[in-house]
């Protein structure tokens, strides 16, 4: 059925209990877990046994007030898929981690050590921190606008993976007898000096495994895009229409090749949350009873902060879903909100119809029906070539998952789609994305500096 | 032999392949591993069926530029640390985090994380930073001058450990019938505004499971003292005579009991190498072994960040030791410096005796000796009160704490002096430092600055 060879990717979005909002009060999750390794390791161990990509760790830098009534918590991502690297082998571990309130030598060196950690699994989502609440945690009351957040994130990751690239790959010796541990001339300083940064390095550990770790990016507005065009492997986005994904996957592309890449070295895969059924009936009788766990009033404050701070309590809830376009601040986020609002125009929906569909999916897509009917919307997808692979966001964890790599998985692979087995080690060689070749900093080697 | 019920406490202080320098040209290393996960599990694993109480990993944000020669790479603390946490179970595991480089609502919830991955066995070696290289890979070509770090460190522990105390233990509710996750009443804001920070809170995840993750405190300086007494549970510290321990451990606690804290809950640790031999020619031939690894060259660099950048190349190695009180810069650390000086004054070493005894143990005390002669000399110390415990600083790892694990804690065991099993599951457990009482912040409730 797949005579190209071309293979889908999956990476499993683990965040806590699943991405249906209220999902711990279904007898399906374990809440008294999520704070355990024992949770995310099952996760983990899940998605390795469906032959997954990657598993990606979101995170934000503020509590939500929905802690209230949703599993909301935050651990860091770094810690626990520092932990997740010793309970698998093969999967890759990517986790988010903001250009915005952290500094390049840290999340360059955080990176690089799990990537040697995990032999070459690592990888980093970047992102600039919508959420205006974070900059209450970190010393300001607001938080800086759009661009000025995606200027100093291309800085940031400009100085992240030349710090990467700081230590060639055989810097390491070793030669016992004339006592030479590391040739100093093939570990170069940065000697940055940017708008936002000032760094000398080099760094304190040598070049990651896979050279530089995996690059994820999510932003879908043009600011965001570009910053994807110029570093990322793998581009996660919001879709709901076949045509206009593959408008995006179009667009990404020619963003890619305009910077000088290959454009097929960049994975664009759209969020999904698969309802799995052995039948359609059993499938929609699970997506009615998570849905009707989510409480409008919970997922409001999500559309809130996901509107820029727009205060949805204000209308009602049964009439159509309000125009608030002309309310969005200037540094809100603008791709998710404004597919939202086409979406509600397109089917006629309510403000609870919107909420309610926020809820199961975190404003993703979701494919409610049997195993078959799953892997033939995921295959339709990625051979109209409107996603490489697709980033599953099951409504329950680690239960959704299970459902997806027993019943789902194998059609794929039957299909020809997707990897019985793992061919490589690294993360990268999962997504057949090599590292650019390194440019060896433009300070002066640790011998000439000396 | 001990009749008073007090316990020793072990931890190890795990820097790569081992204390002494060049350690990696020993056979008895394997310097390819360093790197790898396995390398710090065998370590884990091997400090963990000898009952210690922690391992302990230090860290540096500068990579040395004695890299040519030895092997001093730093990766980060908490990525290695949260791997540990998956293949050991009793084990604490202490990493050190910076004050002067990092934001506290991050190291909060990274040690925080770990708390809750580990089931409670997460602490925090509290440091300021004190090698000027730093600075410049955090955008500033200065490190501030010792006082600013100290003052900046307290409010920086301060803001930590009051984001910890923001939730409160019973603040998950779980109540399914309701719908309600947390009680908003028992997560508060911290609301903090002081010289350093501006810090809203709460934290992005509950109290951690020790409430605070152990606190590990190493300036002798009286400014390092001073932050210990208030807020460390573990001191590590570098001594080199009995009474000038015991000077030290007495001083510690007048400190602590003017704080108004129990000064028997604080345990002052000193540094130790133990090499050990079956015979005591045996273990001077291992001491020489490794000591003839040591090139005074490589000791001197490392010698010229401990003393705050004096130059030791311009001085005959094998002239006595030069007084270089007057060279000191006024923002260098001043009591390792002040030791050695002392130390070389008293027995009339050289320049090159003095490196080479630098070199076997990164700066601190070395014990060679049969496995009884060891465990005599740390009980003697232990019991005289001029320790509560020790750091161990094994010259090679894993060997050197295979050594200590396999022939000198069975003799600590048989005296009474150490653990024959764990008794707790977390490290203040362990230690006997149970957290101080919360102190709910002094901002609003969740359910009140909704």
């Amino acid at each position: 059925m797949n005579d190209t060879g071309r293979q889908m990717h999956l990476a499993v979005f683990a965040q806590g209990l699943g991405a249906a909002q209220s999902v711990w009060r279904s007898p399906r999750t374990e809440p008294d877990k999520v704070h355990t390794l024992g949770h995310w390791a099952r996760v983990a161990q899940v998605a390795e046994e469906g032959k997954l990509d990657a598993v990606f760790i979101a995170d934000a830098l503020n509590l939500s007030t929905s802690i209230g009534s949703d599993a909301t918590e935050r651990p860091d991502p770094i810690a626990v898929l520092s932990a997740l690297s010793a309970v698998t082998s093969r999967i890759g571990l990517v986790g988010t981690s903001s250009t915005t309130y952290n500094q390049p030598f840290t999340v360059a060196r955080q990176f690089a050590t799990l990537d040697h950690l995990s032999g070459g699994r690592a990888g980093w989502n970047i992102v600039t921190t919508a959420i205006a609440a974070a900059a209450g945690n970190y010393g300001s009351a607001e938080l800086p606008e759009h661009e000025a957040r995606y200027e100093r994130a291309e800085e940031f990751v400009e100085v992240v993976t030349r710090l990467w690239d700081g230590w060639q790959e055989d810097a390491i010796v070793l030669d016992r007898e004339a006592g030479v541990y590391a040739d100093l001339a093939r570990i170069r300083r940065l000697d940055h000096e940017g708008g936002h940064f000032t760094v000398r390095g080099p760094l304190t550990i040598p070049r990651p495994p896979q050279g530089w770790p995996l690059l994820v990016q999510a932003g879908s507005s043009p600011t965001g895009m570009n910053l994807a065009a110029r570093f990322a492997d793998m581009v996660f986005t919001t879709q709901f229409d076949i045509k206009d994904a593959r408008a995006f996957v179009d667009r990404m592309r020619e963003l890619v090749t305009a910077k000088g890449r290959d454009p097929f070295a960049v994975a664009v895969m759209p969020g999904v949350t698969p309802i799995v059924g052995r039948t359609v009936q059993e499938a929609r009788d699970l997506a009615r009873e998570l849905g009707d766990l989510v409480r409008p009033e919970a997922t409001l404050a999500f559309m809130q902060q996901m509107f820029g701070g727009i205060d949805f309590t204000v209308y009602d809830l049964d009439e159509p879903f309000p125009d608030v376009r002309d309310l969005l601040p200037p540094h809100a986020s603008v791709s998710r909100p404004r597919l939202f609002m086409a979406m509600a125009e397109e089917e006629g929906l309510t403000l609870r119809q919107v909420a309610q569909r926020i809820g199961l999916s975190t404003g993703h897509r979701s494919i409610v029906g049997t195993p078959d009917q799953i892997a033939d919307e995921l295959a339709t997808w990625f051979t109209e070539e409107a996603a490489d692979g697709f980033n599953l966001m099951p409504a329950d964890l680690p239960r959704g998952l299970e459902d997806f790599v027993e019943e789902v998985v194998p059609r794929l692979q039957d299909r020809g789609l997707f990897r019985k087995e793992y061919t490589g080690s690294t993360l990268r060689e999962h997504l057949g994305a090599p590292a650019p070749e390194p440019v060896h900093g433009n300070g002066p080697s640790m011998a000439e500096s000396k």
